[in-house]
């Protein structure tokens, strides 16, 4: 009973929240490894909703799964904000080789992909190892060909593989079309050697004609390659998605309310919209787990910061749309966000963090490093450009920006395909991530941190 | 010149292959380290082939190309012997999640399931966490319903995971049926996380009703376990595979004559045929490629041996006919079999031998010892009592059987899934298990061993 009257005791008469940053990010980071509320909200909501694609029910059902569980878990001021979109949805996704010798192809369309025509088409290849190696081919040098691209994603720890291989799906299909192909294939963008397509998002170019794509897996662009070095190859492809315009896309925002500057907002997000063809569990479903379940942390152990810690559910990243909506109807709030960040990198550790520009040697920087550094999370020394699709926009309206740089060694074996399911989560590392953005967004919302001057400094 | 002379009269003067067998069988294993022809067979025939499901014109044409390979590498006598099987083809394999929210579910139909009724059917699951859950049903308690049976395979290095979980593929419908259930839906044995699902032969039992039935994924099965632990469960599939009587399947048998004893038979099989879904790399064209090219080293490297070696690829292993169908052919042979051995266990390192019954302590298996100790294969104490389902039959006739065992540690992550392709395929192991392929069946052919009077001893 003594014990427990010096415990209530010390409790009141210092209240830890205010002490000291430093401590309370400790609490934070200590209590976040051994809270499974984030990993049992992913089970749920790629269980109880599964996939959930840009502008259809079932993102719908996304955005009012998760307002809930944020209302039962106390935030404050959940709402849901709708925008516009086109929505994309898969049809029909087949392919075979002809000749040579009959065998099946794994492929998934492209995001914004044309359909073919009803039936399918049918053209010998005109396979190419880079990308490069099919911008020299001329005009008309593909004419009546499907074009085919093999180029190898590389695997790197920090994923920088995709972005060097992203051309080969984003501009592609319409390189290939310029030179006359009829149609695009080319092996995924991941890293894995598995018979699952990963999808993605293309960018037809308005001068060239829009011509259907899809993605091999890498097994079968191994294969073709094989085929074709040995003699001519036919192959049979049939795509039917729909575009889908005038449909509404869904933004989930929900605060833990700041005790001083309710104004001022630390903004951490993730994208809530998922591909169709897994639940989104590592992308990014993870992310959504990540950031709600810092924020809920903050205000059950260091409650309540000086500022608003808010969470942004973005419902469109897959398609491209969501940033910019959000930019344009929060864009007049801009000059309060003290800074935004994205959690868009999958399920394992982080394993460093940039800061905003300028912020290194500061006592936030100080205050984050130690508080991090013991959960094996590295200060980089490149200050953060860009901080995940939704919030680069709100960087080029000056808001500073923050990243939380994850482990992605595997990120891409598993990135936009069937197998983005709930048993590729690690609980304990989606608890050591969840301990770092806590750590961060508890930090920026609670010391008296000015990124923007920090940066003219 | 003098060293040339030199040469060619110690290779006149003392052959070899006939000095010392432990000697020529250590040659053969360098060899076959280094030798690439296997590796390069399995590149060909899963590209130039594919999939070769027993009883399809693809089928035929594996048996085709394997015989010229065979003729081309200068094997003795190649022919091709034909058998009547009913034939399975894969059709429609669709399945999703109806109720409590709609999700695809990835199913694949296993071997000699009978379609469902045309464009599906629907119904509410029954779920069991174990096959023996699922029999502690009433007859008539799953009426109406679609049983579920997410029991798992445990992955163990010898594989023996498969033949406990066997019987959840094989048993499982009609035990279903029996209760009154409309379809049959099991997690799929399988050691792997991916939305690939296991495809395998069933066996129907005369007095039950023929009920459609299919593997989910892994992935799959786990979901239907979130949500049956949250309530019912509505799950729509579709199956529209068709049975093909009167079919031809194929068996390729080709011989490096013995010098002495011709027609005394070392049998070395694998299996020819593979499921549909993938190209049938670890199952079995690593088995047809070990011991195509073990054989071929004899013939080139310790040329040739007393009796004769003899390469068998098997034309209908998945959906159990040409064990059978091989030992009704050769029967009559059968005691002149020395022994028979069956390559079916994936790609990997061969990591143990059972030895005929009574062999251990023979001077065969000292020399076998001594010549695989260096390549890492332990002998087993064990001996060997089943080698294969191609070549059992053969046993149960009285013919010693050998096992080579292979490290089979992720063989199920692959096994009967669309993921079995050439690219999973290490080159090195490969040899090593083609080198112990091509010692042991050197050593039976050239030592004078009766595994029969030692098995009475």
């Amino acid at each position: 009973m003594r014990v427990l009257l010096a415990l209530l005791l010390s409790a009141t008469i210092a209240p830890p929240a205010a002490a000291d940053p430093l401590e309370a990010a400790h609490r934070l980071v200590a209590a976040a490894r051994d809270d499974a509320w984030g990993y049992r909200l992913l089970e749920g909501l790629t269980t109880e909703v599964g996939p959930r694609l840009a502008g259809t029910e079932a993102e719908r059902r996304a955005a009012d799964w998760s307002a809930g569980k944020m209302r039962e878990a106390g935030f404050d001021a959940v709402r849901i904000e709708d925008f516009p979109i086109t929505a994309w949805v898969r049809g029909v996704e087949t392919a075979k080789i002809v000749a040579p010798v009959p065998q099946p192809l794994v492929v998934t369309a492209l995001g914004g992909s044309v359909a073919t025509p009803a039936g399918g088409l049918t053209a010998e290849i005109a396979l190419f190892r880079t990308l490069a190696d099919m911008m020299d081919a001329p005009a008309g040098a593909l004419a009546g060909r499907i074009a085919v691209v093999t180029q190898r994603q590389t695997r790197f720890l920090d994923g920088s593989g995709y972005g060097a291989a992203n051309p080969v799906r984003r501009a592609g299909p319409s390189e290939a079309a310029r030179r006359g192909a009829r149609a695009y294939l080319h092996r995924s963008l991941g890293t894995d050697s598995h018979r699952l397509a990963h999808t993605g998002a293309l960018n037809y170019r308005d001068d060239a004609p829009r011509i259907p794509a899809a993605a091999l897996s890498n097994p079968d662009a191994d294969q073709l390659e094989r085929l074709a070095a040995r003699g001519a190859v036919t192959v049979h492809v049939e795509l039917s998605p729909l575009s889908l315009p005038d449909r509404k896309a869904y933004t989930v925002i929900a605060d833990i309310r700041g005790r001083e500057k309710p104004d001022e907002v630390v903004l951490i997000g993730a994208h809530l919209d998922s591909w169709d063809l897994g639940t989104g569990a590592i992308d990014d479903g993870a992310g959504v787990a990540i950031v709600t379940a810092a924020a809920r942390l903050i205000a059950k152990v260091a409650p309540y910061p000086r500022r608003t810690v808010r969470v942004v559910l973005f419902g469109a990243e897959e398609m491209g749309y969501s940033g910019a909506a959000f930019a344009a109807a929060h864009g007049s709030e801009a000059d309060r966000i003290v800074v935004a960040a994205e959690c868009d990198f999958g399920a394992r550790r982080v394993v460093s963090v940039e800061l905003p520009k300028g912020a290194a040697g500061t006592p936030f920087a100080d205050a984050l490093t130690r508080a991090l550094t013991p959960i094996g999370v590295v200060a980089s020394p490149v200050p953060a450009t860009r901080a995940g699709d939704d919030v680069n926009p709100l960087g080029k309206m000056g808001v500073p920006l923050m990243a939380l740089r994850q482990n992605g060694i595997d990120y891409f074996d598993i990135h936009h395909t069937a197998d983005d399911t709930f048993d590729k989560v690690d609980r304990d590392e989606l608890a050591q991530a969840t301990a770092a953005w806590a750590a961060f967004a508890y930090l920026a919302a609670e010391m008296p941190v000015d990124f923007r001057a920090s940066a003219e400094r």
